[in-house]
């Protein structure tokens, strides 16, 4: 039989690759628990009908479909913020808001594989109902921040938008809601002009066409340009109020927001505030990215909820951090072998193995029978700190010697001492 | 639009049963990490002829499996075992012998639901190819009572078996591995009977059933009755013996051991040699189980490789503890809420926010500009152990005024004297 291949799309990860996302992983644990997100788990297997419900037909056309042994129809999720909204309407409807949840795991979406971009690939996703103030949308920002600044990534910058803004003149002048999905899905794409060739009405074809080419030297006068250019579509214009508001909250506290950007839409037909994405210079791709969905509870028979969230793309976010050669922030713990002299002394090491653990020492146990030789040039291979040597002589006194594989020095060391000798 | 359902056999899990499970991933990473194990992540689709090559027609019948949009059939891996065994004979095939690989995540059967039986669970799988050594055995066997022991789950006991001795009798009565195969999933699922009746030559079939019925007072006396019954079956006899020293090393480690059972057979068709399960009584499920298989790097075109595994059912795990009523373990960081007196000074407490939260405080920000006494009134229900309330007079003088929900006592301190405040 032949060595199999993954499915196209689809990656094993060993090695730095598998540590580094895990290490990611980690990071966005660590961010929900700083801002106090709750961790929730829901399922990967999902009814098409949740999945499709609201994600919009670029989403839906790439899900992976299929029927299970019970006939139902169900997809693997592109996302998570459907399944959270379903929690947000049953298990958790009566929890008091505002409600922050955490959720990490793998989405599926059958796209064209491509670096940055797999059809299997890790998000951590955070989501803040119940509340509508400009300190929700920055929050979402904030967090991002924090998780990107933890993986030790340079050189990345926000861009921030919102949809409010664009929404607003094209509600104002009558267009409807499937052609403002339309329109936002092109300007996605960066089809600007397939997307202006939708507005029927000329009046709202120039207003937005100007709208989309507004640009200041920095995000405050971008955002200022915007409010300035919409005055007289009201809802348009608090949007860019709360769009500049967001903008003075998140660079106050120190996050590097490079564009305000009119023209920027996001896929996703929920969003209904502020947009923003997070990248790197040295992928084409986000690392991440989110913004407020004031209506999609509604959508799953909740109650109206104003919300904001966020989904984070831990395997890019590893991929930047392997391409920028990042270091993980992790601290090593010392680690050892522990090598029996002979056969009869293996349950003896064994005890001694497991001590060390119970302390916290990474141990790997000589499992090959090999000769001692052997053995402590595979350790050194490996580059383990200390070899822990098992012989009988040694143990009459409750003692074993240990070897440091840096120094290449050899101690004899009671039992007891070991923990001690081994951490430093 | 009515609230949807999860697929069946599927779960929501939130609150204390997300944090559980999360809580007993991070003690399997951990075990990973002191028994030197490598993560590595494989995909959660998997061709369809991978994971059907060796694991036996009772799961292959139950496996999630459907075509992709590029009409390849694929499905949702029911283990990680074939997954791993990709790996052993691609990426990491040229990596020297001892191999320990970790993984960890969920996987999907097509099963009847019911208590700590999903269709979508959690395992962490550990791998240990290279070693046929009794040691490699044991070491798989230990890691699983350091994984049990570090959730604080009570009363849990192993049980262990040897398919060497029933395969050692029937191969040496000619019995073909077909119908071994039969016979051990019938045993498996404790048809003995059934078991017994596809063994057509009759001295085959009495030595077999007399095995099964061999029962002593200790482990250990039954694992030597063993030995002395299948006197003369020459694989049987060594495959008894190296199950007296597997019992021999973990007993000497303090692994609780309650039984070793003839008659115990596991599903998977790729055992060789000896097999494992751990329990608690609370539960009809086992919490984890494994075994060695000899032959299975072979199967997916490797070398001869030796190896011994164990998967750990981390839900399940979960589950029992939540049963025990066993505490999490975690130590339990200070948490704060920052609440801005007026709208004017947001900006500022979202800077001490974050300030806080870089030094490892978790900060809930008041997004619902809600007042002062509502807001801390929700800290108290919320039980946060620290307001943090921004005021103009006191930022004035580089200050904010701390409240300890706890005690109720509030004092003005000094912003740069925060963090030691609050983390104490």
């Amino acid at each position: 039989m032949p060595a199999f291949k993954t499915v196209r799309g689809m990656r094993d990860l060993v090695a730095e690759e598998a540590e580094t996302l895990n290490f990611v992983i980690c990071k966005a644990r660590e961010t929900a628990q700083l801002y106090g997100y709750k961790a929730v788990v829901t399922p990967l297997v999902e009814p098409y009908e949740l999945l499709s419900a609201k994600s919009g037909e670029e989403i839906r056309s790439r899900m992976f479909t299929f029927k299970d042994l019970g006939d139902r129809t169900v997809a693997l999720r592109p996302e998570f913020t459907a399944s959270i909204a379903r929690l947000a309407t049953t298990a958790l409807k009566t929890e008091p808001k505002p409600l922050r949840i955490f959720s990490v795991g793998s989405v599926y979406r059958y796209d064209e594989p491509q670096r940055g971009r797999y059809r299997e690939f890790w998000q951590s996703n955070f989501e803040l109902m119940g509340s509508n103030k400009p300190e929700a949308d920055a929050e979402a920002i904030l967090l991002t921040n924090s998780l990107i600044k933890a993986t030790g990534l340079r050189n990345y910058t926000f861009k921030i938008g919102h949809m409010g803004v664009i929404r607003g003149i094209l509600s104002q002048e009558n267009v409807d809601d499937k052609v403002q999905n339309a329109i936002l899905q092109l300007m996605d794409k960066k089809e600007y002009d397939k997307a202006l060739e939708l507005v029927e009405q000329e009046k709202c074809r120039t207003a937005l066409q100007g709208l989309l080419e507004l640009k200041g030297d920095t995000p405050f006068e971008t955002a200022e340009k915007i409010k300035k250019y919409v005055a007289g579509y009201d809802e348009a214009e608090a949007a860019a109020d709360n769009l500049l508001e967001i903008l003075r909250l998140v660079t106050a506290s120190g996050c590097p927001v490079e564009t305000v950007e009119p023209a920027f839409a996001r896929g996703l037909e929920y969003y209904t505030g502020m947009i923003f994405e997070v990248n790197v210079p040295e992928l084409d791709v986000a690392l991440g990215g989110g913004g407020r969905y004031d209506r999609l509870i509604e959508v799953f028979g909740g109650e109206s909820t104003p919300a904001v969230g966020v989904a984070h793309g831990l395997d890019r976010v590893a991929l930047a951090m392997q391409t920028q050669k990042t270091a993980l922030s992790t601290r090593r713990e010392k680690t050892a072998v522990v090598i029996p002299v002979k056969q009869e002394l293996k349950a003896e090491a064994l005890k001694i193995s497991q001590m060390l653990r119970e302390v916290g020492v990474s141990v790997e146990f000589e499992v090959m029978g090999r000769k001692m030789a052997k053995a402590l040039e595979d350790a050194d291979r490996r580059k383990v700190d200390y070899a822990v040597i098992v012989g009988e002589r040694e143990l009459k006194d409750g003692a074993v010697v240990v070897r440091d594989l840096t120094k290449h020095e050899q101690t004899t060391v009671e039992i007891g001492k070991l923990p001690e000798k081994i951490k430093g």
